[in-house]
């Protein structure tokens, strides 16, 4: 009996651990400080009533015997794949239903679809970067390359054709960043990725925080993807699903690689290893696409998107540079006067009682930033920038 | 660019593609003959109201600011993992809190352990099978041998000791054959794991139908089994949650491999890619460890079984020979006059209007029988029934 080997070469990720520890030790040190928690990646405001109610609907649904449901199709109810295409035709983006596959979250569809792929793949993954990208190849033994992701670049690389790779990770808006890629700089990735028969995984979980109207929401938008390309996509930041479980995927049947649709083995994969999606999240997640539901997230999403602008502007009026901070819920600073990620952090907690995430825990050219989030409470957020406009 | 090869060693499984065309053929040319689906391996009768209750009040909950639940633990909620250790202590197994995985489903959880172990490994898979345990085993690669489940060793085939093998499956009671192992049998099979280094993965997905005192509900019943066993078992069964799904993974922490706990590596590997399961489900499977919830769905498991005994009443009378029939919703009946098992489909269909599973869908073991379920109507059992015994 053996052991996947390749578990022993994942690093254990200590970024949240570490801040966690140093902000009580802080505590210790000066009790009732009055901490601000702006690191933090998880939503905070409730669901939207419209799911509430759809999904209590669907509960005593399921204790009738008239109504109960047993198992599902594996690519989730047409209902709610069919309320997703719809959405995609507002961005001018035609997918069918039988292109669309619902699953409990778009970090599952990002780990589990890798099962479809060759481990000798070569991947290449944009650095600062979501860690589960690398994890989960690592698990596999993939080979991984690394693409700089700086101020430069403005965090948006574009793709370099001396570099031959077969799985390409991307996500716009970023995490950690908040850089969004405009779409010509979407279409040099398409385009490389055509060229040498790459598969785009395209992370679009947070597409809902795009207010431009020039910005892509979908890879989809942009001419030549069908062949290239998979998104992923989560109803965690778009509708506060993060405890509720829902995402979904899109695969074009146009996505074919040695003579096979990988619509059709992401299929097997699931049916094999997946039981389909709970009857009553997904009556929650197809009540996001209602008039009230759309409503509902709306008032959400702008909530968090007045406290990034409340951040945002706070550092633009000291003169620190930041990335992200609109269509995005992250704020990404550049540390003044060179600090280190974890020197600022600190210089942060201490000066101002406000918790950030170290850019240096997302890759090496994370070092020297910071993230904040919009995901706090509105009255914490005007304190931390009156805190910030103050203090640094 | 390249797919898992191992995609194209799959076999497409169309038993239950091919039943269903059978069947809509013969009501085509029987228009409104009175069929009755026996073969069904899902539940039919609704969730105990104790469930839907408890998850009406989480998705209140999850509407509320103050209640409301972002990211879960990925091993599941405390209050949930509590309930399950304290169901296991009612069998004498003393599992903690920190040795229980929460999921969307044990089907998950059996094809993602995987993850965990070396392609390398050598599978020890009984015939006939849930074909699950083959599908995830070829995806990866990985060598299997089969194992002889058939009427001679009752379907609860023993260890070999010149076999050698590293992963070991055994569901009991078991499906499609309705067999259950007693302690003795899986003694045999732990010291086997054991002596071998191997790792025993066992599905107790139908342990609540167990009704024998004697006969163990889980595998740490055994002594010597938390060195060598991991149990996943499900509420879809158990509590009609095909459709709502939840399930859960026993690994015990004296479980390690080359060094590591298997608890670890599988925490590690649920942590990339997995994101918990929804706190409205954990609610609700909560809610089946109160005591209106045991209550309510002792009645749902005792209706099927009542159902599955008057099937096995009817094969008796009629002189066939069946296994399961009891301690399982399944009834595994050796087809009479020797058929084979479509030839016996067929007849059962043409001449008693009862639609059953071939057993030859499940292995090579399974050709000459066929597979009945508890999991009908009463009242179309009690006709099924009575078609048998005045027609076969």
């Amino acid at each position: 009996m053996k052991i996947n080997g390749n578990f022993n070469k994942l690093q254990d990720s200590y970024l949240f651990f570490n801040i966690a520890q140093k902000t009580s030790e802080f505590l210790k040190k000066n009790p009732g400080a009055p901490i601000i928690k702006m690191g933090i990646g998880d939503v905070t405001l409730p669901l939207p009533q419209a799911c509430v109610d759809a999904m209590k609907k669907a509960c005593d649904e399921m204790g009738v015997k008239e109504t109960f449901r047993g198992y599902c199709d594996y690519e989730g109810y047409e209902f709610l794949r069919q309320a997703i295409a719809d959405y995609y035709k507002e961005y001018g983006v035609d997918v069918s239903v039988d292109e669309i596959f619902v699953s409990d979250g778009a970090k599952s569809d990002v780990g589990n679809i890798l099962d479809i792929f060759s481990d000798e793949n070569t991947v290449l993954i944009p650095d600062p970067v979501y860690p589960v990208y690398v994890d989960t190849n690592i698990m596999a033994g993939r080979k991984i390359l690394y693409i700089d992701a700086n101020e430069s670049n403005g965090f948006t690389p574009e793709p370099d054709y001396n570099v031959k790779a077969d799985i390409i990770y991307l996500c716009s808006p970023n995490n950690p960043t908040g850089a969004v890629y405009d779409r010509a700089g979407l279409k040099k990735w398409v385009d490389y990725a055509n060229a040498q028969d790459a598969v785009i995984l395209f992370d679009a979980a947070y597409e809902a925080f795009i207010e431009d109207k020039d910005l892509p929401h979908s890879i989809f938008e942009i001419e030549g993807a069908k062949t290239c390309a998979i998104e992923f996509c989560s109803f965690s930041k778009t509708a506060g699903f993060t405890g509720t479980r829902c995402g979904y995927t899109v695969i074009p049947k146009e996505l074919v690689r040695e003579g096979r649709k990988i619509g059709e083995l992401w299929l097997r994969r699931q049916s094999t290893k997946y039981n389909g999606t709970a009857y009553i999240i997904q009556r929650g997640a197809e009540a996001v696409f209602t008039p009230e539901g759309r409503a509902q997230i709306k008032e959400n999403i702008d909530y968090y998107k007045r406290n990034t602008a409340i951040l945002s502007e706070a550092l633009s009026a000291k003169g620190i540079q930041y990335f992200g901070g609109k269509n995005s819920p992250y704020v990404w600073l550049k540390c003044p006067n060179n600090m280190k990620s974890w020197e600022f952090f600190d210089y942060l907690l201490t000066k101002c009682y406000i918790v950030g995430t170290p850019g240096s825990g997302f890759g090496k050219n994370g070092e020297g930033f910071l993230r904040l989030t919009g995901f706090g409470s509105y009255e914490n957020t005007l304190i931390a920038a009156e805190r910030i406009k103050n203090t640094l």
